[in-house]
């Protein structure tokens, strides 16, 4: 039997994944999980999109363009006017989710050994796609006492060298739910100019901002034009991520040309998927307020709930629908399998994801989980409950 | 402004792409062209599939598994035992088309550097996977003398080294219509078992087979069991080329867990193009009959079109829908190109694609195009006649 490839062995598995088959025995034997850990938004995908799904009408389900449709393209051109981003259709290819999108820049504008440096704790896939294309991520560790604020600069600044291409940001974040402010964009983008480095900015969260603070999208930033790669998705804020619709976004016209000879090879994006995403940028505004205050409204059950029970606290995220939060437990990895395997309240648990996926560093984040703020708010009050509960029955809690 | 990365700058851009704004700006002119170069399939997408489309009846397009939808994937086994390739759901990984499958096949299988040995001419984006994962691609050269059949295995054994981990086919084959004999295959099967490589196998056309000769899948041979990985896609067998829906099949349970991980990473396949597939599984005998003979017919109507204009020559294909013909020109490329600039025959002319694409060799097939039937007939014989009207007045014409 011929060998498995060296990345393929050295691509991560995410704590979540282990945790899957603990969630279903303990559904099998009749447990109740509320599953804080999952990034699907339950909410309805717009009324138009599911609408313009019904109403396909074509003989052939043909290839789409390589880069997606122009009408798809010029639409969003109005989309981002919304959000003070200024683009011409051109800018914008359109890929298969932003997964994909994260995949072709990198392979675009990295050579394998080529670094980039990403604030930790950080979305898991990113490492995913380094190793898939033979880069390499540095971290900078942010932490839970500052909020997840973003680490100083001079941080950053330490681990540049010839081999560092780029540094990538997911702004609101994911896990952390951290929102940058405009100062931090700002050191951000001098560092980028000063080294002539890619700045890769995953802003798919940018509809779900709970604060007076400015979304600062990295497309603002002036000065860097050349250097910005825009990494999107309409998977969050639609509640499409099963269409595989995303984008990437780049005034750089020759590294556009080079994304594209990646697109080319793939032929095309979804062609129904586009049509859906096409169709939802019409949504109306209440569908965009009620998602809005929907998730408003939860935020503020999940992080009272959280910080009212002890030994817990999480900061309160500014964006997105995560939360970071830290336990009082030594390993959460342990006690997020715990309540699957060994515990439940009434029939009932809870589901978790460990931050430990979110971190390359093995020491960091070992208290914290990931929860996502994704259920309806009677779910997450009982969630909440359950999870409280389960720290009071935890053999190994510690007494903070 | 950063580099690009030095894969993107290798990345082919195939030739057919330069003639693209020629071919728009003949349209411009108002003249009609005659693609043939394309492999889009005119054919409608099966009306089951169809129906399946318009009645998706969901609130949330959401996240499908990993792996692909169970339900499909027991259905796939049902329809693989009709080609006599036994499966379990187990053994098939959905992806976003074919492309997908390929893309993961070697980053799942080979190390940047490893040289897997292809067939030429071979489809062309084989080679932008290889680059995209750092790969090498080795060729052994067919001939149309020879009808483009395997080319002797000695040559195979040649090339094999401590870097070489696989052999690629494409059965029935893209450019070249050929269909692999089991003598071919057994002599692939051995050498495959020999140096214990991979089988990287691309079956997407077996549905289009016109010979009496049996389809021998590289899941037929006994033996290499857990060397095959078998490419797969819905494009052509429904003319359903937009959804995205492909699969990678092995049976070699490490791989699967490994691709499984680069699954993992891009979170899902497309969820509205398995709901098509899945239903397009129910097309009726029927159908799949006028598909097939219409492509007979198309068959038939292209070869011996082209075999009686004075100087061509193309081989009897067996299988896909192309033919790769010999033209009584030195330079393919500029023959192209010079039928959308320079030529029109009662404002009509071709467009095709130069084989130079499908070649690594900088100095084979520089007098072949190759030819897609999935013209009208009544297309394809105007296409035919402008094709006759073309050579006779291209000025560099050979006299063969």
């Amino acid at each position: 039997m011929p060998n498995i490839s060296e990345r393929g062995c050295e691509m991560p598995q995410s704590p979540i994944r282990k945790l899957v088959p603990l969630a279903d025995a303990a559904k099998a034997r009749g447990v109740k999980v509320y599953h804080l850990n999952i990034g699907q938004p339950d909410l309805p995908t717009p009324q138009v999109g599911l609408d313009a799904l019904k109403h396909v009408n074509r003989n052939v389900l043909e290839y789409s363009p390589s880069d997606g449709y122009l009408s798809y393209r010029q639409k969003l051109v109005k989309y981002y006017e919304g959000y003070n981003i200024h683009l011409t259709a051109d800018d914008i290819i359109i890929t298969s989710g932003g997964s994909e999108a994260v995949l072709f820049a990198f392979l675009s504008c990295l050579n394998p050994g080529d670094e980039i440096i990403v604030p930790e704790p950080a979305y898991a896939n990113y490492m995913a796609f380094a190793i898939s294309t033979g880069a390499v991520i540095r971290t900078v560790a942010s932490s839970i006492e500052e909020g997840f604020a973003l680490p100083p600069i001079e941080k950053f600044e330490a681990l540049i060298n010839e081999r560092t291409k780029g540094i990538m940001i997911c702004n609101p974040n994911n896990p952390t739910g951290y929102l940058y402010t405009r100062a931090e964009m700002n050191q951000i983008r001098d560092l980028v100019k000063k080294y002539d480095l890619y700045l890769f900015s995953d802003e798919v969260y940018r509809e779900f901002i709970y604060t007076g603070s400015p979304y600062i999208s990295a497309c603002h930033l002036e000065g860097i034009e050349e250097n910005v790669v825009l990494i999107d998705s309409v998977s969050k804020r639609y509640s499409e991520c099963g269409i595989r619709i995303g984008a990437l976004i780049t005034k750089n016209k020759e590294l556009r040309k080079t994304v594209m000879k990646f697109c080319q090879a793939r032929l095309s994006p979804p062609l129904i998927g586009q049509i859906i995403a096409e169709a939802s940028l019409d949504v109306n505004e209440a569908y965009l307020r009620e998602t809005y205050d929907e998730y408003v409204e939860r935020r503020k059950c999940l992080i009272d709930g959280l910080n009212k029970i002890p030994g817990v606290y999480s900061p309160i995220p500014m964006g997105a629908f995560y939360t970071l939060a830290r336990l009082p437990v030594e390993d959460a990895d342990e006690f997020c399998a715990w309540c699957l395997t060994d515990f439940e309240y009434e029939g009932q648990t809870v589901m978790m994801a460990p931050a430990s996926g979110f971190y390359t560093s093995p020491n960091l984040g070992r208290d914290e989980v990931r929860l996502a703020y994704v259920l309806k708010q009677n779910d997450l009050k009982k969630a909440l409950f359950v999870l409280k509960k389960a720290l009071e029955a935890y053999p190994k809690r510690l007494n903070k």
